[in-house]
Formats: structure tokens, sequence, C-alpha cells
């Protein structure tokens, strides 16, 4: 969703060099050097407000965790918390989705977490759902062999779309949830702000999983 | 669903040889000469009370049917309503969908419908399943290249278990609606008893649509 503009914004990310770069493409197949112990990175496309990678970051410091999100407002609302937190395991990126081949190198990344995107439900947005193939290309490139995409929303269009997706550019379905708050085989699931407050009405909430070939 | 033992079937299948064999794997890679022309076959395994396959025979006689089930009581239910409408593309046939490539030659059937199957819920009985991968491949080995297979539930279990356990036999996926019955996307649907009864209840139908590759 659009966020507010914050007047604080610019200020904020110029002062905090250590978790976000001012000219991002820099780190293209160096982002290991920019934590404090290489490790598997997993990159969330579209962080909003943060509160998913934030919890990630903490609740698995195995791996290195990059926050992205297209709007600065965004990013500067999960620099705020970063910068009360100090997760060494934790990076920002300003930047849009359409570019990931732009900020990572071929094989640099394990693994994408798509939370909640825009569902752009007419037919003539289909290009801009970040589970579009010309997308899936981009995640391809920059992960790994058989990296994983888990994907969550509550938007029933979206989810349909994402599966026959996914399915028709060679992906393979590794887990489906129908409900993922009623879903005994799930056992660990950190919430977004969004999931949080929607899952209250009752409403399901969708999951995949899947890997490239 | 187990019906009550009718025992009036077993007199009506031996009376009707013109819709159903008492020895039906004789005619293995021969069931275009038991419909009134050769054309396309579509079979549906595990036919209940026929509702579907005889209403899909008239909407569609383009194309030969076949309706299957294991249980006597089923088969001659359907048998009955044949009986009656004559329609010169059904045939029956009372075997277990265990036993395809038994019925069927290679390459023989053009599509497969699973409605409403079985969820078997236990882990234990995952085998059991219609879609676990031993059934994929009788209905890959029956079907001819990029042949299709349709899938109709209300079991949001077996459901997603299906969509996991066909991509990763390697099949691909066509369609999915999350709720069938209220698609703007569906034009034809046609329902099986049971599923008109539980869709007035307001759940959610599933369908999936797959092929192999």
């Amino acid at each position: 969703m659009r966020l507010r503009n914050k007047p604080w914004a610019k200020e904020l990310i110029e002062a905090h060099s250590e978790y976000i770069l001012v000219q991002p493409k820099d780190s293209q197949g160096q982002w290991q050097a920019r934590f404090a112990k290489p490790q598997p990175l997993y990159v969330e496309v579209g962080s909003g407000k943060g509160q998913f990678i934030v919890e990630m970051a903490k609740a698995l410091p195995q791996y290195n965790f990059i926050a992205m999100d297209v709007q600065k407002a965004a990013i500067a609302m999960i620099l705020k918390k970063q910068v009360e937190e100090k997760l060494p395991n934790l990076q920002l990126l300003l930047a849009n989705g359409a570019s990931l081949t732009e900020y990572f190198a071929e094989d640099e990344v394990a693994h994408i977490y798509l939370n909640f995107s825009d569902p752009w439900p007419k037919t003539r947005h289909e290009k801009r759902r970040l589970t579009y193939r010309n997308f899936l290309k981009q995640y391809q490139t920059i992960m790994k062999p058989k990296g994983m995409l888990e994907f969550k929303t509550d938007n029933l269009g979206l989810f349909q779309y994402s599966l026959v997706s996914l399915s028709q550019y060679g992906m393979t379905l590794d887990f489906v949830a129908l409900d993922l708050h009623h879903d005994d085989r799930v056992t660990f699931n950190i919430e977004t702000e969004y999931e949080a407050k929607f899952a209250k009405k009752g409403q399901p909430i969708y999951q995949l999983k899947a890997t490239f070939n």
C-alpha cells in the first residue's frame, strides 16, 4: 500500500550507511560484505512497514536478510526499527522489484519472500503482479539453483493466478496452505502488519512455497 | 461415499451389455467400438450417482464419456439413468480406479475427471488419494500426451495436497479456482449431486485443471 511521505526519511537514510546504501547497485555481487558474517541471503521484495523482515531477522540469525521496497517512506520506517534493533543480519534496499537483476548478481540470493503484494486485479495490469513470469525470470536469475520463493496473500484472485503462473513457468510447488492461520502443519509463521489485522477478521491467508527447477 | 446395496443391480447390469460389459477388460484399446462414433474419450474416475457424467454426455455430444465407479450400487444407479436417456456417447465401467491400466490401453484416453474423491485425510492413507503419484502415473499411462486432468473437491486438505502432488509429479497447472461457484471466469460447470448440496451451504468448491508434460 501507498504510505504517507516521511519528511525525515532522506536525512535518516543518509545518516545510516551501515544499514542502507545510497548507491545500492554498488553492492551487486558484494552483499555478503555488508553483513557481520556471510550467510545465505534471504530477500523480501516489498517489505512495507517491515514487521515481517525485522522479526524474521531476529528469529533466524543464521540467515542474512534484505528488506526491499520501492517506497522511501517504507524503507525509512524499517530503518527506524533497525536503528533501534541494530540487527547484524539485516540490510535495507530502496529499489524497484522490477530491477532486481541490477542489484543482485546471479546466484547471489538463496530465498525470496513476497508478502501481500499488490494484487493488480485488472487483466491489463497482469504484468505488474510480482508473480508474473517476467518477475519470476528475475528471481530465477539472482537465485541459486533450487532457490525457493515463499508467497503469502489474502487475495484469492492473486493466489489463483500465482499458482498457475509459477507452474507454467516450470516451478514446482512444495507447499500450499489455503488457510494458513488454521493449519496444523504450520509451526512457524511471522506475520506482516497487514496479515495480523486481516487474519483477525477470520478471513483466510494463502501461502505457497515453490522452487525453480 | 458408500451407497446402500441395490438388490436389482446385478440383473440390470447383465440385461444391458450395450452400456456396460461384464468383462470390461476385453475393451482395453477397443473402447471406441462401443460408441456410436469414435470421438475423444473422457473418463470420470469415481462417478457416484452419475449426475455429472450423464449431464456432461448430454451437454457435450462431441466427446465419448465413460462413467467409472468401483461400487456396483453406483454403477447401477447410473445405468438406470442411461437406460432412460440412451445417450450414444456414454458407457459405464464397474472397476477400481487403481486398475485403470488394465481397462485402458496407452494413449486411449483424452481427459480424466475426478470429482469429490474421498479425501483420506489421515497421512497413513495418502496412497489411497486419487491424486497420489501412483494414480497420476496410471492416468499418464492411459492418456494421450498433454492429456488433461480436471479435479473438483470441497475438501481443503485434499485440494492443498493435490496441488503439490501434481506439481511434484511434473504436471503443469492450467487453471485453479478457489471458489468455483463465485468465479467470473467460469461459464460452464456441471455439478455433481454432492456439489449442488454442498455449495448451497455457501462453502467453497475448489477446482484445478492440469496437464501432463
